[in-house]
């Protein structure tokens, strides 16, 4: 069965070593020393979990048909064995994006941002799975959970993609975000 | 402070009283005398609840701007002392639609099927709050709440409006619907 809730434990174990967490902006999250990635509704969390944050796959909210097409003809899967790098990019939106409607919103995000086009263009090497957290309660600390994996090679590329999304408009409406940087061995 | 999550607690307690309990399609919600509509995350249940469903209140999905204005200059807000006839409907669509994009969905629910076009018909006599399911957890037995507050002397319109609604494009995508009517005293 497909899972399409996922926490993100924060503390001693997992699969995945934290290297760095930058808070890029609003109130930081504070530092842990590994990442345990748990689908499911009934997560096992780590007794010694510095934080936990839960997000769900859902439905495509801005992508055209078209846009959906040439993303999927592009796309790698996570997983890959020489992806060894990944980021978790916790972020959340201000009021005042909530409160746009769907053609505000998305004229914002690609006509303004190119938001869907600059990701195009850093496929297949980065690979990504995005999770909503807004509608998972009302007492969410994060709108969005964005997980990168690529290769080591790739980072800078990677660090290229984030800052070009974090000059644009869309942006403007961001008032948490925090960077948090890992590796398998 | 606002509240978005709500339960709707189908028991024994409660403001409202459970007229009838129609099953449109998919599975039937099983009958109960009362409805207590409890907001926050903390909702003291009903211990004989036959059934909760639980919604999220969130940002507008498909309404542009335009439409929005339209809909707020025309609605009125819900607990009018005249409107003690209300509708509960679960709902819950398939995964035909949900494997639609942004924009196909659109197409579908207001250039096809005027489901923005026809509620505004029915404004003000109509009040409605949506509450969203689908995202909460990924095992809630509808997508969406829909929870409608009229006079009992606008039951027939209301009816109309469902009716008109039901036979849109939009309904052929609707795998579970229920339709509870209430009252109060």
């Amino acid at each position: 069965m497909s899972t399409r809730l996922f926490s993100f434990v924060g503390g001693s174990i997992g699969l995945w070593r934290i290297v760095r967490t930058d808070t890029l902006i609003g109130e930081p999250l504070v530092a842990a020393e590994r990442l345990d990635v748990v689908s499911g509704p009934d997560a096992f969390s780590d007794p010694e979990a510095r934080w936990i944050l839960r997000g769900i796959t859902s439905n495509e909210r801005y992508v055209t048909r078209e846009e959906k097409s040439q993303l999927a003809a592009k796309q790698l899967s996570l997983g890959r064995p020489e992806a060894t790098c990944a980021a978790l990019i916790p972020l959340r939106k201000n009021a005042a994006w909530w409160g746009l409607t769907q053609d505000e919103r998305r004229g914002i995000l690609e006509e303004q941002s190119r938001h869907i086009q600059i990701g195009l263009q850093y496929l297949p090497a980065v690979a990504r799975r995005l999770h909503h957290c807004r509608d998972l309660s009302e007492r969410e600390p994060f709108d969005f959970l964005t997980w990168f994996e690529f290769a080591p090679a790739h980072e800078a590329e990677f660090n290229t993609l984030l800052a070009a999304l974090r000059s644009s408009p869309e942006w403007t409406y961001v008032d948490r975000e925090v960077d948090v940087r890992l590796t398998r061995d």
